[in-house]
C-alpha cells in the first residue's frame, strides 16, 4: 500500500535492538541480555483524543507517540520501537499525513525511537483513528509498577500539573494561549526522569498521569491497597493551571511516584522538578483525600 | 474501565513468558536467552476486516488474533502474548463484545498466547474498530523472513488456498456453504508449520498469505528481487474454491515458502499438506508469471 511505503520511505531514526523494521511479516527486535522488555498499546482517535479544528496534524501526531511513550516512562524503561497503526478516511488531506508523520517522527527522533511497523487501512468512517504500540527495554525487575506503594511513603509528582487541561480550555474557547510551552499540543514524556528514578531505586510505585492525579492515584492506590492524601496546597501548578486542573485534568503525562518515609528525594532529577504533594494512607476512609498543608496530621498526614 | 475489567477478568491462558499482564502502564514480557522477539500489529475494522451481517461476533474475534497469529506463524515464531485495543460504539451491543472475546480468546488458548494488554475506548463512529499485536518469540537469527528466494528454488504453500474466498463469495450472496471447515468465518493460523519450517531451516523464503496468492507473492518477489512462475494447475485448491479464487482472493492465512532446489520437502510437516506450486526466476520478465503446467521449461521453468 502506497502509504506503508511512505511510512517506511520516512523512517529516519534507528536503533540497534531492531534488527528488521518494516516491510517483513513482523518487526524483528534482539532484547539485551538480562533485560526484559515493556510493551504499551494506546488508541489515538479523532474525535476522542484528538480533534482537528483543535489539534494540528504535527500536534496529533506528537500526541499520539507522546501518550506510548509515558508509559513506557512510568516503568522506568528505555523505548525502542514503536509500531503505528493508521486508517485514514477515503481522499484524505495528504498534507495533513504529512504533518501527522512529521509530528510523530520528531518525537521518534528525540527519544531515538525506531518505528519499526504498524498497519495502514481505510477508515471505515470519516474519523482519522491511530493505535501506537511502544517497546521499551529495562534490566531485570528493576521496572517500576503501580503495585508497591506502603503506608507512610510520601507521594510525589514530576514536573507541573494542569497545564494541559488549562491550554485545552484555552483551545476550546478560541483564547490565545499566551505561554511557551505547549502541554496539551505538545506535551513532553517522562522518559529520562522515569528512567533515572527506576535506576536509583527508591520509588515504591510509579504510574504516568494520563487521565487525571485524582483518577489515577485511585489506580495506583487499588493496585497497592492503600489509600493517599493529597496537598492541594503542595500541587505544582503549570502555567495558567488551577488547583482544579491540576487535580482532575488530564493528559499531563507526568510520572506520579511513591517514596518510602525517610528516603531523601533530591529536588531535581535528570533536569525535571521533583514536588510531594501527599502521603500514602493505611485504614478505612476515602481512598483518595484532598486536604490543605497540615490538615490531617492527626490522622497519619506528615508535614510536607 | 469497565470494559477493561471485563476483558482483564477473561484471560484464562496464561504464559511464561509474560511477568505482567493487564492492569499495569506497560507489560512486562521476559524474553528467553538467546531469543529474538518478533511483533507485528494488524487492524481488525468494521466494514474493512469483518461485517456484522456476515460475520457472528465469534468469527470476528477470532479473525481478528487469526490475522496476527499468522504473522508470527510466517517468521517461524512461537506466540507468547497478544495486545487488543477495541473500540466500540456509544451503546454497543453487550451480547456482541461478549462474543467478540470468546472467539478471541479461544484462538488465544489454542495458541497458548496471554492477552497480556490493549486499550478500550468508545468508537467516534458507528463502527466497531480493533487493533490487534501478537508477540513471538524465536531463537536469534532463526526467523524466516521475505528476503532470500533465490532463482531456480521451489515455491511452495501449506494447506489450500481460495477457501476463504470462496466461503466470502457464499456469505455475500445469502447461499449456505455445504463445507465442514470454515476458511473465511473461522481460518486457522499456521503456528505450528511456522515453527517446524523454521527449524528445519530450509525455506529461503516466507511469508503468509493474507491479500492473496497473487499481490503476496509480488511482496516477497520485491523483497527478494526475483521474479516467480505459479503453475495454475498445481495449486491445492480448497472445498468450494476456484482457480481465480486460489490466485487472488485472500485471507487463506496459509503461508507461502521457497526452498532451494535439490532439497527434499516431505509431503506433510506438522499435520500440515505442502505443495509445490511454481518456481523461482531470474532476469526480465512479469514478476508473477501464470503458467500451466510444463508450459515454461523453455524459460527456466522446471517441471513439478
Amino acid at each position: 500500500m502506497e502509504v506503508i511505503r511512505r511510512i517506511g520511505a520516512g523512517v529516519k531514526t534507528r536503533n540497534a535492538a531492531v534488527r528488521v523494521g518494516i516491510g517483513d511479516d513482523c518487526a524483528i527486535l534482539k532484547p539485551q541480555p538480562d533485560h526484559e522488555l515493556v510493551i504499551t498499546t494506546d488508541f489515538c482517535l479523532e474525535g476522542r483524543h484528538f480533534r482537528r479544528d483543535w489539534h494540528t496534524a504535527e500536534s496529533a501526531g506528537h500526541r499520539c507517540l507522546t501518550r506510548g511513550l509515558s508509559d513506557v516512562a512510568a516503568m522506568g524503561a528505555r523505548p525502542i520501537a514503536a509500531f503505528l497503526s493508521l486508517a485514514l478516511p477515503r481522499n484524505f488531506d495528504e498534507e495533513w499525513f504529512a504533518g501527522f508523520m512529521r509530528g510523530f517522527q520528531a518525537v521518534a527522533e528525540t527519544h531515538g525511537v525506531e518505528l519499526a511497523g504498524g498497519d495502514t487501512a481505510e477508515a471505515p468512517g470519516a474519523e482519522i483513528l491511530a493505535d501506537v504500540v511502544v517497546v521499551g527495554t529495562i534490566e531485570k525487575r528493576k521496572a517500576m509498577r503501580r503495585v508497591g506503594a506502603r503506608v507512610g511513603d510520601g507521594i510525589y509528582c514530576t514536573g507541573t500539573l494542569g497545564g494541559s487541561a488549562a491550554e485545552l480550555q484555552a483551545l476550546s474557547e478560541g483564547r490565545p494561549w499566551p505561554y511557551g510551552s505547549h502541554p496539551q499540543t505538545f506535551p513532553g514524556a517522562c522518559v529520562g526522569v522515569g528512567q533515572a528514578l527506576a535506576k536509583r531505586g527508591y520509588a515504591t510505585a510509579c504510574m504516568d498521569l494520563s487521565d487525571g492525579l485524582s483518577s489515577d492515584l485511585r489506580h495506583l492506590c487499588e493496585a497497592s491497597k492503600v489509600r493517599a492524601a493529597i496537598d492541594m496546597s503542595a500541587l505544582p501548578l503549570g502555567e495558567g493551571a488551577t488547583v482544579e486542573q491540576a487535580l482532575h485534568g488530564g493528559e499531563d503525562y507526568q510520572l506520579l511516584f511513591t517514596v518510602m518515609a525517610g528516603v531523601k528525594v533530591p529536588a531535581q532529577l535528570a533536569g525535571v522538578v521533583l514536588t510531594r504533594i501527599g502521603t500514602v494512607l493505611g485504614g478505612d476512609g476515602p481512598m483518595v483525600e484532598l486536604v490543605g498543608r497540615g490538615e490531617l496530621v492527626a490522622g497519619g498526614w506528615e508535614h510536607l
